[in-house]
């Protein structure tokens, strides 16, 4: 791999972001129209390879629909302000006008209300009646109480997301989730993390998990690398976990971890990265804040924002165009922001390839972006 | 090669744009009035190794003719204005005036107008009264319909240009160029790219092309990057379609494709890089969009400004001087937009160079530029 | 190592920045309550790896005891304006209103007052008296004048801190102070520094120090690259003299010197990336300089800023929280200025270490920062 | 060495600025006052390594007895102002009041007056009645028609610059000077260059010339890299003419040739870095230029400004000091602009060296600058 010795006590390895690759055609091109973005995940089918973000400034039971019905996969945060308020349309609209100096300690105030298990059956009952795939997230502090809660509710897809989620979590004072046989006595299947290297990833693809989010979620608005000195660049992330999955295939006897890139995508020329890469479907956050519809309403925030060590900011990413604009075109603007799985289809055909799988093998440059 | 392991699963290749490169004297100099900066392909002699890109915002006919006169080669987009429009020079004005809002979306408009064949014959046959080398330009999805047309308006080159053109494009629903049999059948030489790795350059040289045009075009008003994630630094897609060409020579039995560079030549200093890669001569976009005759009025613009998926922007480029000076001095300033020519030649000269094919093996340093 | 090639008659040695690496989780993760960021120097322990640098705009006799109440080591400047005038309030006013054009001069004035021996008992006696370990510093060139009254009043911990001090110090004029007799003979444990390689890390170890100050202090407010051309990034500089450290345990048959990362440490991010580099503990000028209980009223300044090449400007920091919230947190903004332990902790138990001895062994990746 | 493959047609080699590198101490330490910097080139001896750039904004004669005086060596332009004009005072006024604008074409009228032999020898004569060493420059193009009045003027070290002089100039309209011929029969030693390479240099070498300017002069108002594409980062120039010095020194049993780093230092840092790459001594010119006494008024400019193809602009650089206070202090700033000398005597004594030659062993770390 890419060894870096840093000092004589000290070696690091190389480690690229999107930003830094891009991606080259090199063989033949193909008619756009004949390209395929579907993927599945055990029994669902998806014609988008994007998953939302469990934020609240991204998906409320209303977008978690559309954005299915559009073809990709809303995931509610279940423990977001949906549960645990009855309403929190009014409280989406003060975080949006918070002062930036208030933000903060506001925001610790309104996520400190508990949550609420019947709310939790209620949101998830009402995606339900609509039709699409259901999905819901927890953090692994919350999962161990409130997964029954979740099961029970009917979701199709349960989600384990936190920053940094590790097959082996160490507490002298609490029982830690036990990953493991957790997903193993669960029916559904499971998608888990952040992880971001290949060992971490390899760890919890022998859970059991379906699949492994790449990242530590919130590009946009995160601030993990100044506070606490963590980063990782995504495109080695998300090579890596690749590399893991396909190492564990071998070692399982052929089970295919899905891997999915989450955070630091904020372009339609980021997820044709990730995909390149070795991603088989993105997580958007800031991506689909900017929708019209988003519950954000032109802003976006994760939970390091109010956290008891806080390493992210509210940010105001405005509304660019409709949700669907924004996934499936037509595009406004230049900006790659609206019209993505179109960009997508485009990136794929210019490069010759007909479906998601193949395209990760896609020729990739590194030539660090330089914006002169 | 330069190859960089992205991650565990994934290898890229390391590459090079021209501001990250420079060229140093390193033998004798030489006096610049004893330069040539001559070429030619197949039959036809340049005085200069300019070829103007086949955009409305470069090339009318009269700059066509113009850029001729002084010894480049005019090329015109015949799926342009020019091909819609008995008269297009209000659009024009137009198109220079539209606010920024608007932009995008009337410009869909205006170039939603239908080509006329008959309009192709008269733009041709102007260019061709002058005595000048005549050259059009088609995209690889118009060609097949408008190229009989062109023929037997009587162009000396075809161009076909299109972001990336590959020597195989397949579909489902149309049935795509046969390029090899098309430019087989062809009694003038034909021009084709974009290309802009080893493999997809030698495919083209392959299919019989007398040139192939290196880059994707644009490179001042486009946002390829950002939104399909899709770039080729310049210095190393030259330089390395510039090794395809010594390769198939090698395996032709002698035949010398010329290697065009375009895209990503933004004065001087970057005309002269791409000659040191191994280009044979260069296709000008943004620096001719400069002059006071350009047709776009300082505005410059490409067809991704209008496409479906919008991957570039009309930008105003201001109207700096003369065509005359911009080729061939005398500069004014000292920003390299001015006295191309004069500058390579001085370039040449400084470093020892006779002419241009000796020029390429200028020696080179890599060292990023950094506005400081 | 990471040789360099710069040219043909001369070669270097690739180096690293904080800002060009960071850690990433690849193991377990764990409860944060379970971490211990304790160490020991000599019979010294403290709940924190924090010593203050000895600047009057960090330290005065209260904020020194007010840090070792909170667990770290306060470190009085004993060549500062509290050793030079009995009560330095209204001079440490002054020079936070100054007005930049006159600062440096005004400095070299107020700072130009002699040292008074005892001022020097003064201060330390009533740090001594409330309980907490008392550290004191002076430059190698004031050691020898003054270390008598220093020992005489009794410090713990002897730190002598210049930019650049070296085992061996040659002067034709003046006698230097012989580093390894003035150890051996003196009772108390010396920190020593700035050393910023390997090499002359190893020779101050040699002299019996019980630790080595790594860099060259004063990273935000140095000019020292501009001005003498002199620069050690702080990544590689830490890991080297970790490097030094190991070899001189295995040298010395097992003494341990502690290596604490002195410079560049401007956010709770840079002090783990120093730790993650193999320091024991780090010494913070700036970020205590925001303190509202700093004597710098806002202000941060070193020797540098008035000494007779200066090398170093007063700059504005602000004071953005208390002290205890500085180290201890609450955090009430996402900057990586507040709760710099809380981080610690967070980003020791998100990578899965329990104290700081193993945390010097997290996986590092290299990604230079870029803020885009 | 440090080969690069830029893509598969084409090699280059990695090449290091001033801004890409640091000095480190890593061994002993050393009074300040023990530090010579003194340096001889043939018979004459200075005090200080500075040459300063033969340019209009920099030297005149006065400027040049008073550096000489200061221990450095002033070199004038004899194809400058002062031998065009009888009296140029008026117009380096004028030249510093033009407005941007009208300044390249205004420049290239006043540099059109012819050069006059009687002003050489007078202009000659009044730096050499004040005692200091005396040195004039031409340009290779202007030395066969009046390095006899230079030397009948008497002066003691005639120096051939320009932007790239090579050992052979060939030309077909002109005869061109036979540097080798030229120097062999001079009396004088002769400084010569610039060259940027290992390989140019050697030549340079090999006609005997006392000394070899590294560089394309310049640095800061020049635009070379964008107009001509020719940029040699300082840092490997330098380094790979010292490597030339060695090798020629060996070859021509024991011939020093002196390499002068010559563009690119714009503070006492990058004077500093230049000699620890392998410079005998410095040519300074933006440096001076900023002196009260600089003929230039706070202005500087380079023959690249009023030449046919302009490749560098008229820059303010204002005026921060007198000739004495840059050069020799105190400095009143930390900014690297003044008390130049002191921050090499600082730089050296910091880093345990005694001379200049032993300096140039300094140790060296690759980090590129970067102004977060």
């Amino acid at each position: 791999m890419n060894d870096v010795q840093i000092g004589v006590g000290k070696k690091g390895t190389r480690a690229w972001a999107f930003d830094d690759i891009a991606i080259v055609p090199s063989r033949r091109t193909r008619d756009p129209r004949d390209v395929s973005t579907a993927w599945a995940i055990d029994a669902y089918q998806f014609e988008l390879p994007v998953i939302s973000a469990p934020m609240d400034s991204v998906v409320s039971p209303d977008t978690a629909i559309q954005i299915g019905r559009l073809g990709g996969l809303g995931v509610l945060d279940l423990e977001g302000l949906w549960t645990r308020y009855e309403n929190p349309e009014k409280l989406l609209v003060e975080i949006a006008g918070l002062p930036a100096d208030k933000a903060t300690l506001r925001m610790k105030e309104i996520y400190s209300a508990p949550i609420k298990a019947e709310l939790i059956r209620d949101r998830i009952a009402q995606v339900r009646a609509s039709g699409v795939t259901v999905a819901g997230a927890l953090s692994p502090q919350r999962t161990a109480e409130f997964s029954e809660t979740v099961i029970k509710a009917g979701v199709d897809i349960f989600v384990i997301r936190g920053t940094t989620v590790s097959a082996e979590h160490v507490s002298k004072s609490t029982e830690p989730l036990n990953l493991k046989q957790f997903i193993y006595e669960l029916d559904v299947p499971v998608i888990v993390g952040g992880a971001s290297t290949y060992q971490a990833a390899l760890h919890l693809m022998r859970t059991g998990a379906a699949g492994v989010l790449v990242g530590f979620g919130g590009g946009a608005a995160s601030t993990t690398r100044k506070v606490l000195g963590i980063h990782a660049p995504m495109a080695t992330a998300v090579a890596d976990v690749a590399g893991a999955r396909r190492d564990y295939m071998d070692e399982s006897g052929g089970r295919y971890v899905h891997v999915i890139a989450d955070g630091g995508l904020g372009t339609s020329g980021d997820i044709i990265k990730a995909i390149s890469c070795g991603a088989d479907a993105v997580m958007l956050g800031s991506v689909l804040a900017r929708a019209n519809e988003a519950p954000g309403h032109g802003w976006h925030w994760g939970q390091e924002a109010h956290s008891e060590l806080p390493r992210g900011n509210r940010v105001e990413v405005g509304q660019v165009a409709s949700l669907e604009q924004i996934l499936l075109g037509p595009a406004t603007n230049a900006d790659g922001n609206t019209n993505l799985m179109g960009a997508l289809r485009r990136a794929m055909a210019t490069t010759g390839y007909c479906d998601l799988k193949e395209f990760q093998r896609v020729e990739v440059v590194v030539a660090p972006y330089n914006a002169r």
